[in-house]
């Protein structure tokens, strides 16, 4: 089944400690649809402006990506530009122009409202919520979201809570979210304020998931050299979405093994700059990997 | 098998934001014993004053722990006062006085000589080199330390890791000694400086083992509620051991279980003042809370 992602759609200009790599392929939604790419249809929703390369508009067909829903409207690109320090853990932005990001309306293609799978990758809750409103009872929706929505926009983000099967969050959003220290406690909030199904991302640590069929406990595919570890949590999102539109079966008994393959996916997005190495990933590499973590958890 | 568990035995005053309760049986030798003590026969050493009650001897005997290696010297038992923060996540030393323990000399009785498997709990490195010196031919060593020790008895420490097989240290101790923060790399450093085993805890994010046959990411057991996270580390390093000196086979086959036992038992502590909770586990509950991590873990 096909997977609808929509979010933004950007330009990274990134420093590390070991290089400086400017106007990257960037946005939520296009590090999402590459990772989901690997095990379903996808069909993409975002806005670029008419500066936006068309080596990547190349790149994302070159995925079997359905562009209906991208938008080109005059004007440019929203370009991020960050800076990591030594040990990637800590990233300070450096500019944010949003260009035609900043009118950005997700308005669906006829052809899109029926897709079963819906991913609301990180933008705004108001127009993850505009998204939910064209969509025709889709079978399963799971919103991302960051910090500064927490900040500046609570209360969209808790009626889209209610209106979603599963979020994802990292560590210290639902500990914000909820007042709450312990990640236990935390998820059980979250479920109080509507989805079924929650996964907070610990970075390096992996993942947990809480779900009516209990705690899954995920390891993260560890490496021994980040290169940059810019959109990893939506090639996480992404990849688990995809699996779970591809995969057979009710949602529940395919969850855990869709976030072992978002984690894997997520590792080779950090193993180069921007998705240049997540996008050159095979799903021979991909599933060598989710073998490896099998072994490295097995007791 | 029997293992011998040398290491700290004092007096712990806890404060955290919801109790305070002092002169509570602590140290890392006596945490170690009562966690091994689930899974094989216990030999201690350490030394405490005659100030130190009663029943905690008793509690020792209760858990068959053998005392003949417990020296009570005249003067005060090792007393260490601390405090937690709201989140568990950080404690401050409120008062350290060393009493008795300032002279501890871990003096091995004949009997002990032999035993087959030596946990070197947390204490000074010189001390820990010190029963190595009187041990004949161990089966299996491994220590604990902190980051005292390497900011204070680098040398010493470094010494001690050519004569052990595996050594237990926590993500910031080994980043620290190595200079890598990336725990891969850590680890292999860790392995050159001499452990054939190296076992990195990362707290409720759970724990890396690297060994010659691959990587093994355990989970912790997380929990709803830490009433008081003292003793968590000795815990988990002495259910470990005593796991590995109760199993029949080699010593690499049962690593993983012993791991997963160590973190169960770390568990238990975390949920009473001092080892109030953990001395009164039983095994069937353990083996629950085992049985359970492979629920959370498989894919």
């Amino acid at each position: 089944m096909s997977v609808l992602i929509v979010g933004s759609t950007a330009l990274d200009s990134i420093k590390t400690p070991a290089a400086d790599r400017p106007r990257l392929l960037g946005g939520s939604a296009s590090y999402a649809a590459i990772a989901a790419s690997f095990f379903a249809p996808v069909r993409l929703v975002g806005v670029v402006g008419t500066d936006f390369p068309k080596r990547y508009l190349r790149l994302y067909r070159r995925h079997g990506i359905d562009l209906t829903g991208l938008q080109i409207k005059p004007g440019k690109t929203f370009h991020w530009a960050g800076e990591y320090e030594v040990n990637m853990d800590h990233r300070r932005t450096l500019r944010t122009e949003l260009g035609v990001f900043e009118t950005f309306s997700p308005d669906l293609p006829p052809a899109y409202r029926k897709t079963p799978f819906v991913l609301l990758a990180n933008i705004a809750p108001s127009l993850q919520g505009h998204v939910l409103d064209q969509m025709a009872r889709p079978k399963f929706v799971v919103a991302d979201t960051m910090d500064l929505w927490l900040n500046i926009a609570l209360k969209e983000l808790l009626a889209l809570l209610k209106r979603i099967d599963g979020c994802v969050l990292n560590e210290s959003e639902a500990q914000h979210l909820t007042k709450e220290d312990n990640l236990l406690q935390a998820a059980r909030a979250i479920h109080k304020l509507g989805p079924k199904y929650v996964i907070i991302k610990k970075g390096q640590h992996g993942s947990l998931l809480s779900a009516p069929g209990g705690l899954f406990l995920a390891p993260a595919y560890l490496l021994e050299r980040v290169v940059d570890p810019t959109g990893a949590g939506d090639s996480f999102v992404g990849g688990l979405m995809g699996y779970l539109a591809g995969a057979r079966g009710p949602i529940e008994a395919n969850l855990r093994r869709a976030i072992i393959h978002g984690s894997v996916v997520a590792s080779f997005c950090c193993e180069g700059f921007g998705p240049s190495r997540s996008s050159r990933a095979t799903r021979a590499e991909i599933e060598q990997r989710v073998k490896e973590l099998e072994k490295r958890t097995r007791f």
